[in-house]
């Protein structure tokens, strides 16, 4: 595969196996299109699946995985602590190799409208959002399922494909859009005093004032004994994950206090950590093709 | 690709474009094997070619370029800088991912016997070799071409496979064998001063004392009116390239003297790179199955 989509659509079935293999299987063994990951939580009720492919191998495979949660999960009768609005909730495409956020954009709109002509409503949203209101997932989905056929007629909650002003009866509604590749970055420190990791990832995330594409809150670990900075790298490409490590050892200086280790949760491109080596090696003119394996799956 | 080796064989002619042409084209096109570079350099008059792919599908191009280096190139009127004593002069077999040193080994002697029934002999060296003199390549390899047919009366050269005791009349012979990839990785210092260079050069490598699998020299870089490191990394998986350049760093203490960048000089495995993002990001518990690209390439 020389160009590479990610696509992590979340499925709200995540206690009937039989249900949840049916969706997965619509991702196997297909040419251009590798399942990387699939998980389901019983308490969420919700299955969360991760693929990549060539984008134009995407489209038939996500579909069918409409097709497949349209004839087999009911909202009407779905209960799970995790909000959610449809049979198949949300569908990010990510652009992970040699396409750009335009091409996620196109295909989250292409995939958008063939949803909508199974007379399902969509909505775009992030980077494929209609309007700014609609960026946010959270604003899309609130009111959830139950709550969707009021809210859909409003003029400003309208549908952007499929039938505008009222949900499907039993699939509801989806989200369809595009973003970055998130990467879930902890910074852990030598402190057990919460209101120090709080105050320090104030100071490094967005919202207070800090790097552009960092998401961050102070966590206790309480078996530990110390506390940690959970952060969020919303494109790490453009606001590196060494910028915020280093960001939040500054700050933390002036406590006393040190970091005393890092953690990335699920999944990264390789590059967010190249680009850590290459700027604590201080490596010049380094070029990715150097790397065997960015060579290898050209 | 699951499981990868890469080989970078070297072919004896770096000047008639037709003839390198010829051999290249035995690596393209191929299932399971991808030709990732080839360069050939006229003063040395001598094309290296490397190929990575599944273990098993090497074998009958590797073969396919024996047979065309043999019809074409004649090392009794072949003339250039670099050592050399056959068509195919050298083939190391290198384990990449997902295969072992030992199979690279069992790979070299496996495609060295189908060379030698081609009445050409083959000297196993480096992991491969079939006793300790011939781990060397620049010892088995020492008499060139034009000694080969004296020093193979030996008892003590005879080759592993092929004719025991004289050369192929035109080809010469070859040396087949198996390694683990080699990273080269320059450090600059903030001086001019070569014998600070060589002083540090001589406390950080292996038969000074040093890392294990590190060799090292010092270097001039006159334009730019500074120092090298210039190192081989011949093991990255057991001495990593943070290691190296924190004991090049504290060496140079003493001179107060400091590294100024580094460099990476053609192609490194990944790993080499994610092994130092980890070491000075001290991320906790890291597993290669969480880089987006190890997965894809599954």
């Amino acid at each position: 595969m020389n160009r590479i989509m990610e696509v992590v659509p979340n499925f709200s079935e995540g206690r009937n196996v039989e249900v949840v293999e049916r969706i997965v299987n619509c991702f196997r063994n297909l040419d251009n299109v590798k399942l990387l990951d699939y998980s389901s939580d019983k308490d969420h009720n919700r299955t969360v699946v991760t693929v990549v492919g060539e984008p134009e191998a995407l489209k038939a495979p996500i579909l069918e995985a409409v097709k497949v949660a349209k004839e087999t999960i009911d909202l009407r009768t779905h209960s799970g602590e995790h909000p959610r609005m449809g049979a198949m909730d949300v569908c990010p495409f990510i652009p992970i190799k040699n396409v750009t956020m335009e091409e996620a954009v196109a295909l989250a709109k292409e995939v958008g409208e063939a949803i909508g002509a199974m007379d399902i409503p969509v909505f775009l949203y992030e980077k494929a959002a209609s309007s700014p209101e609609r960026e946010n997932l959270a604003k899309v989905r609130k009111g959830q399922f139950e709550g969707m056929a009021e809210k859909m007629k409003e003029d400003a909650w309208h549908a952007d494909f499929g039938p505008a002003d009222h949900p499907h009866e039993s699939f509801g509604c989806v989200a369809v859009g595009a973003r970055m590749p998130l990467v879930a970055f902890n910074v852990n420190l030598n402190t057990p005093d919460i209101a120090i990791a709080d105050f320090i990832a104030k100071r490094v995330r967005f919202i207070g004032g800090g790097l552009r594409f960092t998401k961050a809150m102070g966590v206790e670990l309480k078996e530990r004994h110390i506390t940690q900075i959970s952060m969020n790298m919303t494109d790490y490409t453009k606001t590196s994950l060494y910028q915020s490590l280093e960001m939040v050892r500054n700050e933390a200086k002036r406590f006393g206090v040190s970091v005393v280790g890092t953690e990335i949760i699920g999944l990264l491109p390789m590059d967010a950590l190249i680009q850590s080596a290459e700027f604590y090696m201080g490596i010049e003119n380094f070029s990715r093709d150097q790397i065997l394996e960015t060579r290898i799956m050209d």
